[in-house]
């Protein structure tokens, strides 16, 4: 998988969340796919999994923008964006791992309380 | 073990690089840590693997500064960067991982082709 196209789906998953756009979420992850959102809390498995977490995120009317470039590495992407949600923003950064078919099999969201400002 | 710490072993390792101070590198790493830089290489393992990286970055007059806030979750942090060496920048996302002592166990470094200017 080239790195453009990497970079291409973390934009597309930017579009996705903010436009709330949930046929794009499951184009975006295979089906086995899981999401630990933060890091250290359960994870979502599976695309049923991962649709019921975005979910919430669009019931909240989250809306995601990158705040540097996307890094590509191995199998995988990381990038820092900001997640804002009303007053709320959410300082994070995901790692992507994409499986053979260029579908994200692993989302990990990297957040903790300090990087949330209201 | 807290943010707070994390943070604090990240902004001791933007230091540790920027100064050559392996003795600081030591600290922040535990004796069987793994690193993989970037990420889809082969790790160098062990205390005696991650001292002989380094030696390489020191050689070559690395300095590292952070770009965005670290984010911290679960046993892990997560933090965007610059890597200045001569002309050469590099915008890298490491993710660290902490043992219970607070040793960094595992170093994975994200970045690519796209992320380096000279």
């Amino acid at each position: 998988m080239e790195a453009a196209d990497k970079i291409a789906a973390v934009e597309k998953y930017m579009r996705a969340v903010t436009n709330k756009d949930m046929n794009l979420i499951r184009k975006i992850y295979a089906d086995d796919a899981t999401v630990e959102d933060p890091v250290g809390s359960e994870a979502w498995r599976g695309i049923a999994g991962v649709v019921e977490f975005y979910q919430k995120g669009f019931d909240v009317g989250a809306k995601l923008e990158l705040t540097g470039p996307v890094r590509c590495a191995g199998n995988a992407a990381a990038f820092p964006f900001c997640c804002t949600a009303g007053n709320m923003k959410i300082q994070v950064i995901d790692v992507f791992e994409f499986n053979s078919a260029g579908k994200v099999v692993s989302m990990k969201a990297y957040w903790g309380p300090e990087n949330v400002t209201a």
